[in-house]
């Protein structure tokens, strides 16, 4: 199963190119990340208070055609690896039809106290393997 | 008539302080103005093309209570002021129920060839009309 | 006394206009503000720490010419008002010697733990004296 | 040979995790890759001026340690591919002397006009090589 979100490109997002500024990609799938997070009954809000962060350890996101001003993005995303270490989700970005771009973010699992890498307690991993979909690291780019 | 926008806070938003950056209700309201125009029946894109601009003179924002990550923000807007060659907009930007941000942003109409301003025509600024509401000035604040 | 700090307009930082997003001018502003700060001998992170903070309650910017990427950025700011509770500190951003931008932020002091606003030690409000220059609230517009 | 920019970490850029942003870092490379595209005696502005665009096709980074607010931000970069349609420049990113990111971002020489990839003239080309530096790709994680 994957996660789709929806956001509009903001006037402030643009860069003098005329397009959406290459970063934005970025925030977009950060916030369809969350969202997703959100969906498995587990807001991000909650992780923290919990005593667990994911911190972005790797980012890889892959340009294919510009987005514009105005346009309706849409994310869509999925888990693509995981175990009680890490996180790997994957993301396709379009505009309207068009798809501008894919990429990925690996995370790990901190505690948020002595911020250093952690085991994830089963009870939470589970609630990530509803969005585990790990073909949707190829498909993403179709 | 004023014109209601939503948007939910993203992580990219929050500061170190752990609530939402003042400059993004700057963001915020941006985007809530040209959702604003597009219910006018005139999208900034279309402003452009046509040879319009609408840049920023001033803005004016005050801040009553923060903001915080995945809050539903609400930004209710209208024109407050307009002649010929200017527009003023106010703002009322909530979280949910609380009130965090009230304001204004004043802008004058500018040749896009030329950079200089310019009288807008009859038949643009009666677009605008249609949320033409001068008493929002006061109540956005309550 | 007034302080000076230099920054570059980034790509980044440009919109589809082809000049600086005027929400930049305030995050130019905030690091103005903290490298002020830094120079009282009062770095914000040591702020923070002791417990005081100093959210931002207002903005007011007048934009009087654009800046563009690769433009030289220079920030002038100084305290205007203070008194025990709250500061005003104003600002005067120029690209190269073109007067692009004045204006304001209102500050109080706040308590990191309660959340609520304080009164600030007497020799905090001290290291404020050095940048007080009530003046500067006219002389910036020229 | 690499080239060396500078920066601060800004206020506006940490988080509600109390570090810096992820996307900020493709930020601060950006700011990295234009002055060392200056020092090449080749402004952006004006290689948007002479008809070439430069966009991003492709990021990847890797973060290794968190940056933190008033951090002094030291990014090396270098070309470490080059032919006469794409570019691949790396870089390496340190918060004094902790390795915080390294990473590349990939380029298409694109006609402005037409918006579509072009040869780049051997002129343009030879401005490239003064920082061609295949190694760095292996280096910068050092």
């Amino acid at each position: 199963m994957t996660h789709e979100f929806s956001t509009i490109a903001r006037y402030a997002e643009t860069d003098m190119m005329g397009v959406i500024h290459h970063s934005v990609y970025l925030i977009w799938a950060e916030a369809a990340r969350m969202d997703m997070m959100d969906n498995m009954g587990y807001t991000y809000t909650e992780t923290e208070k919990s005593g667990i962060m994911l911190p972005v350890t790797e980012v890889k996101f892959s340009y294919k055609a510009p987005s514009f001003f105005e346009d309706k993005i849409r994310v869509e995303c999925a888990v693509t690896h995981m175990d009680n270490r890490r996180l790997r989700i994957d993301y396709q970005i379009k505009a309207g039809d068009r798809l501008c771009c894919t990429g990925y973010t690996k995370h790990i699992f901190m505690n948020s106290e002595s911020r250093t890498s952690m085991r994830i307690p089963t009870e939470v991993l589970d609630k990530f393997r509803k969005y585990f979909t790990p073909e949707f690291e190829q498909t993403k780019n179709k």
